[in-house]
């Protein structure tokens, strides 16, 4: 059992529900493997309507990599314990991907419907995938997105993520806190990220070191001095945490002595300051900040933490607290108020057939066929629209690609088609390719700079017009189906109808 | 940058934020490294106010496992790119763990404010362990919990976790569907689950599955029927999904068909029936059940899945829905209604003087002193209160021992105090041993029995009453500090308040 509790990397690739290899087992038994299958994950909705941050990217990838680069022996140890199919174990010992990936890359602002993953495999490698492939992208999608409308709430005030603690398990605080960092937070506060990802952690100070010398005021005094005297120089920050009695009458007193004692003041290189991490945050900052003017620590900053969110930070904002930075934990680390991301994996055409699925719930009916997805900008370089052709022989398409006009079409409502003309709009191609016949691109290394991908995320950010940026009820942004993906869509779902009704 | 994606296991050990270590080289500058510090970790609340079921002991004994027997070379791997303090990556990439740990057992049933945790250690050692403790444990208690919850208001019918897709991250899917067995879940879909813990995964069928044979009834008819025709016998289920086109004008008349077409029926001897993922599922689940009895296939089962969460499935057995099975994923993956656990680690002694936290918000306010928990049990075998005692010299502890009459305290009100005379109750240690010294216990080997885990909990939960089992507003549980640890607590915070005061 011990050896079994050690996992390697491979085990990322097989986090995946029984039924994938249950169905890759008739596949196979009926012949069918060389089917080639085109799955698409995307999402039908975020918390607010309005945009989400790519992010996982880079781990997907990844499991290509470990998948093609695992030896037979590595893959039998695992797949002998868990196949009991014989002729499915031996297929998936010898197993590597052989398909494409198509992508949004980490760091892309995504709508719902649109495929931000496409990959065109045989069927049983493509459905193996589901699973794992959902499973990042979920978590990190719900962590970035949510980091975006947090820091967007703060801005221009920075977010560091420290939510290491309330992370559901290792991997979404390694990997969530990279997210966090591409959805917009300046910072964050874990080790493993710095060591896997190359992005500086941060800290303040805890309750508890400050405990680790006694209680109250004088072993709180104790505990500044001696951290100011061991830490100062450097750049190191020195930002003091002055709730764990009483923030007014013991904390920012010590604080402001200790400074003054060790002869900090606005001249020290790095940053220093306090942090407050209960009660009334908006009164107690702007007190604290008082306090520490008369004292002529005019730089000294105040971080505040406590359960701010994005709707915290807002009234705090409104209350003109007196702040330098936010540290947020559960909102981000969790997506507190929305966790369950929700992203699907859904197959839309077999050996070049499209498929479809027709659900009794009308949001559950996916779009159908190999497709990709353009933005459109308008001539203030604002993002328009979206819009998802066909790969192959789509007309819309085409006219994209000679900057003619172009009908965007509503897909519910004829009348709210607009017409585009050439010359007035620009577009990008948003999928990219990262697999190619099982060899992973150089598209994939840019992931590999999560600074890259944040500064992308950022510089995008700025294309999306305000109002769609807002927090509540952002203004709708159009997403788009081609003429022919709609006129191909309702063509498979109008066959199903009539078989419903019992015409056919 | 490559060799640094692949993460060892001595990576779960550092899982951290960055200021336990900057805390940690305060620590070693001052020469306090020797101190013995004495930390509990403990929650404040739960989702219903009633109780949680601890989950994730075994994976944080596990760090300690991994953190003494992690070479020099490869701890040296990871601090010499993170630490940047040489005395510190000296000290540290020597570091073992030579401290006690005492907790709750996985299974057990815990409440707010009890140790489920308590770690005496020199203190850097008990420090840098905080972020990942918590990490584990948030988790892993969230989605054991929210298992409690789904699984009591589905009982007697099983629910089946299955929400790997939506859990976040590696980690959360493989041991996150442990918890949920833990928690009371039947069983679970993730075969790295299966491998790593030894807990058999079982699935269904997909929609993807289906559509891989082409659109429309014929071609769902075709899929299962390869699937019957493949998947027949060695006990394997057939559990048909019915919904992907019309759950009763198509994919129950197909399953009818599939089934009688292949002479599956009630003498089969494994599970056989159908899966319904979306539309009304009490209304379509009764339609279903008729056909499937009007065609003599009355052991035909029926599983439910989409979305469900405990608040729907007490909502479809108040509407006689025709069940067999639940399939849940979110709503216990990701804990949605409650994500954030919100475990704490305190520090709450310091070379055997007890020291306290004095928050501006009174629930932060922590409990003092080397403690312990004990359970008392009513005549009928009922857990009446819960007992937190001082190890050291406690009054009650020892009334406890000689099954003397007790007075049980309520912390705030005094007229809620209750006694309860000997030989009317009995009791209960909670807390034990898992390492001493460094070394880890015989009770670390119970826990590698998840099975036992979860036959442990569905006991105790026997010994809880049906109020304090209820969903909503259940019947509070007392949870009392025995008069020493009160005595210890107030004679703190008195200190501190004068201090605030002023008077001293």
């Amino acid at each position: 059992m011990k050896d079994r509790q050690l996992l390697s990397e491979f085990a990322n690739v097989i986090n995946s529900d029984r039924y994938q290899y249950t169905e890759s087992d008739v596949f196979l038994k009926e012949g069918m493997q060389e089917k080639v299958a085109v799955f698409d994950m995307y999402f039908r909705k975020t918390e607010d309507g309005g945009l989400a941050v790519v992010s996982g990217i880079h781990e997907v990838i990844k499991l290509i990599e470990v998948l093609n680069s695992t030896s037979e022996e590595e893959k039998r140890k695992y797949f002998s314990l868990l196949i009991h199919e014989e002729e499915l174990l031996e297929y998936l010992v010898k197993l590597k991907f052989t398909g494409d990936i198509y992508a949004m890359r980490d760091g892309e602002i995504a709508y719902p419907n649109e495929p931000i993953i496409t990959i065109k495999a045989p069927i049983i490698q493509a459905k193996i995938l589901e699973t794992p492939i959902l499973n990042i992208m979920n978590m990190q999608i719900a962590i970035a997105t949510k980091a975006s409308r947090v820091s967007r709430a703060a801005h221009p005030t920075p977010v560091l993520s420290f939510g290491s603690r309330r992370a559901h398990g290792f991997t979404s605080a390694v990997d969530g806190n990279k997210a966090a960092y591409i959805g917009g937070c300046a910072t964050h506060s874990n080790i493993v990220t710095e060591y896997k990802y190359g992005i500086p952690s941060v800290g303040t100070m805890a309750h508890s070191y400050i405990q680790t010398f006694g209680v109250g005021r004088e072993a709180e005094k104790e505990s500044f001095d001696k951290f100011i005297k061991n830490r100062r120089g450097e750049n190191n920050p020195l930002i003091l945490l002055i709730d764990t009695y009483n923030t007014l009458k013991i904390g920012i007193q010590n604080a402001i002595d200790s400074f003054q004692d060790a002869g900090i003041d606005d001249s020290y290189e790095g940053t220093y300051g306090i942090r407050i991490d209960s009660g009334d945050l908006a009164y107690l900052s702007k007190k604290c900040r008082e306090l520490l003017d008369e004292a002529s620590l005019h730089k000294a900053q105040i971080v505040l933490t406590n359960g701010l969110d994005e709707n915290l930070i807002r009234a705090l904002k409104e209350q003109d607290v007196a702040v330098d930075s936010y540290g947020v934990g559960d909102a981000i680390a969790v997506s507190k108020s929305n966790p369950c991301f929700g992203g699907v994996y859904k197959i839309v055409e077999v050996d070049d057939k499209s498929v479809i699925k027709l659900s009794e719930d009308i949001i559950k009916i996916s779009n159908p066929g190999f497709k990709e997805v353009y933005r459109l900008y308008d001539k203030n370089g604002l993002a328009y629209a979206d819009l998802i052709t066909l790969v192959d022989g789509d007309k819309d398409k085409k006219l994209l690609m000679n900057d003619d006009t172009i009908e965007l079409m509503d897909e519910n409502y004829d009348f709210k088609s607009v017409s585009l003309a050439g010359g007035e709009y620009t577009h990008k191609k948003l999928t990219k390719v990262y697999v190619k016949d099982g060899q992973i691109t150089k598209e994939y290394l840019k992931l590999k700079d999560i600074k890259n991908s944040r500064d992308y995320y950022l510089k995008e950010l700025e294309k999306i017009s305000t109002e769609r940026k807002r927090l509540e009820n952002p203004h709708k942004y159009k997403v788009n189906l081609s003429h022919d993906l709609k006129k191909l869509k309702y063509k498979l779902i109008n066959k199903i109808s009539k078989q419903i009704k019992g015409e056919i």
